[in-house]
């Protein structure tokens, strides 16, 4: 079953063929793998290999530990390449998914001093603000709130509906290259409403992004606010032109498990 | 005290005092705001302008709350910008703080399928782990794992010690101009050891990030997974040139409020 003389160490050959149980679907996402106990048996080794096997399992995403329940399979998340050019619909569609927008709520509204920072605009101008939920395959996938200059886009309004590309009703209408300028990443614990929009629970924490675009003459059209579930995916950035690309996709990305 | 007569809303003004209030240390990182009555009190509104004012503050980022107990104010995070060159401890210091590194283990180990993809190695080639703590004005702030092909760095080991800087070591030493080519971030909750290196509570979510770098021919050197407390940090990426650097950092950043 294992090889004990070899170079390969007896945790990383249980690691591997359990991970490779995973990408088969032997244990199903969310699922739970079997104790230490029963891994220690079926391998016959001591439980410190099978808890070294387990953080290798760890260390790469496959699997997480909830304390006194057990070990759990990780949901397969979502790899969402970000770019100065990328936009939701066009990535989600790339790695395969269907997605989606539902437009929450729409209004014009003085902006904030927040606001007209990013925006660079002045106290009390008005904003359109739009609050979105984005969905991958009929899930909900993150919340959205994109604040606009509304003296820019009136007359927007009435097209957004159905599930809507923002980025390309900006150009189709208002002839607007939107590029993105900067992401600021975080993490956040849900809110009640988040919580209720994203269908998740209080102890499931977002990745909370906020980015600021412009449009093709240097000036801000867009600061976004979104929150995406932390279980559902993850978000990927290339830095420069070295390496092949695919390479680094493939890689980065975990492999044989990622490439549903 | 508020306007109720100008194109300002009510829970705008209110926001915006508390949030002042905030920037000013009226109110210190991690302490409790006044309930909505008391707030409503104050400003003489009724309690929906109140839960406006306080939706207001969470967007951007000044308070939490948590589900029975209140509002808190946030702990200010710290703004790391990461690009394709800048490091950790450089990074730390242009913000005005105190880096360390603290040198938690280090082996020569034969690489899992995982690791040996991201540097492109044969499975079972001898990678360098180390697995490194890092300090912010001697906090706990992150805790990164990085896997090095041994091979390549024979001799390290020794430099390894004190505060050093891994990049500096690998310019010094092997002459080898690093860059980051890609990163992945995802939010992940922490595990036993995290907790207790990172000294934070199991719902204290971690911003986990994934990279590759490679040096100036192309070749893969750094595979390092880095988990960063969420309550204690957030990531700024700049895509292209336009627009000034300096308004994308105070705006997104969040104004007054980060400038410590």
């Amino acid at each position: 079953m294992i090889q004990r003389s070899g170079s390969i160490a007896c945790y990383q050959q249980i690691s591997e063929i359990i991970g490779k149980e995973i990408a088969e679907g032997v244990y199903g996402s969310g699922s739970q793998l079997p104790t230490e106990a029963e891994i220690s048996e079926r391998f016959e080794v001591n439980r410190h290999t099978v808890r070294e096997a387990i953080r290798q399992l760890k260390e790469e995403g496959l699997v997480y530990s909830i304390r006194g329940k057990g070990t759990f399979v990780a949901r397969e998340k979502l790899l969402y390449r970000v770019s100065k050019k990328v936009r939701f619909s066009q990535q989600i569609l790339e790695v395969g998914h269907m997605p989606g927008t539902r437009l929450l709520e729409q209004a014009t509204e003085p902006a904030t001093i927040h606001v007209a920072r990013q925006l660079e605009l002045k106290h009390g101008d008005p904003v359109l603000a739009l609050k979105m939920l984005r969905l991958v395959d009929g899930i909900p996938f993150s919340l959205t709130t994109s604040y606009l200059p509304a003296d820019r886009f009136s007359g927007l309004e009435p097209h957004l509906e159905g599930s809507f590309s923002l980025y390309a009703l900006l150009k189709s209408h208002f002839s607007i290259d939107a590029s993105r300028q900067e992401s600021v990443f975080e993490v956040a614990l849900p809110e009640v409403t988040e919580m209720e929009h994203l269908q998740i629970a209080p102890t499931n924490p977002l990745l909370l992004v906020r980015s600021l675009a412009r449009d093709q003459y240097g000036a801000a059209i867009e600061y976004c606010i979104s929150r995406m579930r932390g279980d559902m995916g993850r978000i990927a950035i290339t830095f420069g032109d070295e390496g092949p690309k695919t390479t680094a996709l493939e890689g980065l990305s975990g492999g044989t498990h990622e490439s549903d």
